[in-house]
């Protein structure tokens, strides 16, 4: 969908095992935004055989995440996820590659909301609608 | 947590690539409850050093899945996520054990309501709390 | 439904004009627990001739403030509702007396997390169900 | 904020009482949009001497309502609120004039969601995000 920027990279990735087994590429960040991609395997579909909601939501939560924090912020605070509310909208299946297309769309204080659009690779089907509540807390591994 | 069940089966685990993934252990089923366990591990993780939150959610839709569809139904429909809102309230780290308990809270037509809450292994934290709503569809597998 | 109280009052309704205008009646105060009733008016409705959406919210969210700010606090910090899930499960109508049961369900620092079934006179309806985020912050009025 | 339409009407009004007491004046309508505005009154207030959140909700909810249903609709189907996700941002007060605008975010088959955001007057100040999910279900009046 986006192009492939040449060199994204985000500190917080280096040490994020999950989104490293999810196998998630970084295709664009930017300000309170980030889009990102993955190919669907096997070991991420459900009994139905159609993709666990979980691995469409971890997904959606990684491009939460690098759209909430920064990739050059001083790491003394982390903005986490304190809540969610996701729709689910149309199956996918293993060796489909989708897109997560993470935007701010308020932020009060240490609060924040975002949306984030879980897509077909074409942008053709809305797979999932997130829509995220941040809050940005001390980080206390660096204190 | 609760007393393990001497043959818990549920023949949706048989294909869920994602559950035995994240090694789900079926504690307890009933009618519109199901009791799970699994010990986080270190790829489980996201960049702050603790469990990402969709990791979490997975965990928990795998216990709202095993409440909504019940073991001994004629596979003719399945119930699956419609959406869900989630509040994560406590952090969890890699090397815990945590549970999820799901308990169907409505049931009208088609549409379902499900309470899961997720424990940490004595049940003195809760890490998170979670409300799934379901929808029941024909099973397009076996038609 | 339940047994009316016979001194139910609460500070917080001496100068509430939206549940005064709704008509709300407190069943039951306690500890992070409210129950209200109301009866529905021909002004409560919308275009299908059934309750607007907003007033089974406004109902449940009056039970949902009871619940949260205690009838005997110093009156040095408020909660107010941060965000709500709703799900809507049956109709009601004008002449219909409903119940709102609102129950803590978790609280943790400044955050909390309550529940709001909002029922038939008789219980045998649930009409809606309602899951309150709630903030706890401090009084502007009174410093 | 918007201009007014000179002739916007909707039939759904004409029978709305709650609408009509909560004064909403409709400035545009058009496929799955709607933009309302009001004024609140001191009847709208709650304790804490801000609008009740259930007035700020009702008004959105008339808001998503406009948009579900076209006003050019043969009247044989109806679309409802089955749930909504709302995040409480900024208060507002009696004598303040407030704006809604409605937006189809999603539309498959029976069910669809939207986007409502409640704003100050000036449009400066984001009050409310309200996330609207709809059924369409066979209307049983004109039946």
């Amino acid at each position: 969908m986006s192009p492939i920027d040449a060199d994204v990279h985000h500190p917080m990735l280096t040490h994020d095992h999950a989104s490293e087994w999810l196998g998630i590429e970084v295709l664009h960040l930017g300000d309170g935004q980030a889009t990102i991609a993955m190919t669907l395997r096997p070991e991420m579909m459900n009994g139905f055989g159609i993709t666990h909601g979980g691995m469409i939501f971890a997904f959606a939560d990684s491009a939460f995440a690098l759209a909430c924090n920064p990739a050059d912020g001083d790491g003394s605070t982390v903005t986490v996820a304190a809540g969610v509310d996701v729709n689910f909208l149309a199956p996918s299946r293993a060796g489909q590659r989708i897109t997560a297309v993470a935007t701010r769309r308020q932020q009060q204080g240490r609060s924040g909301l975002y949306d984030v659009q879980i897509l077909s690779d074409d942008g053709a089907t809305v797979i999932a609608e997130f829509r995220g509540r941040s809050r940005t807390i001390p980080n206390r591994h660096t204190k």
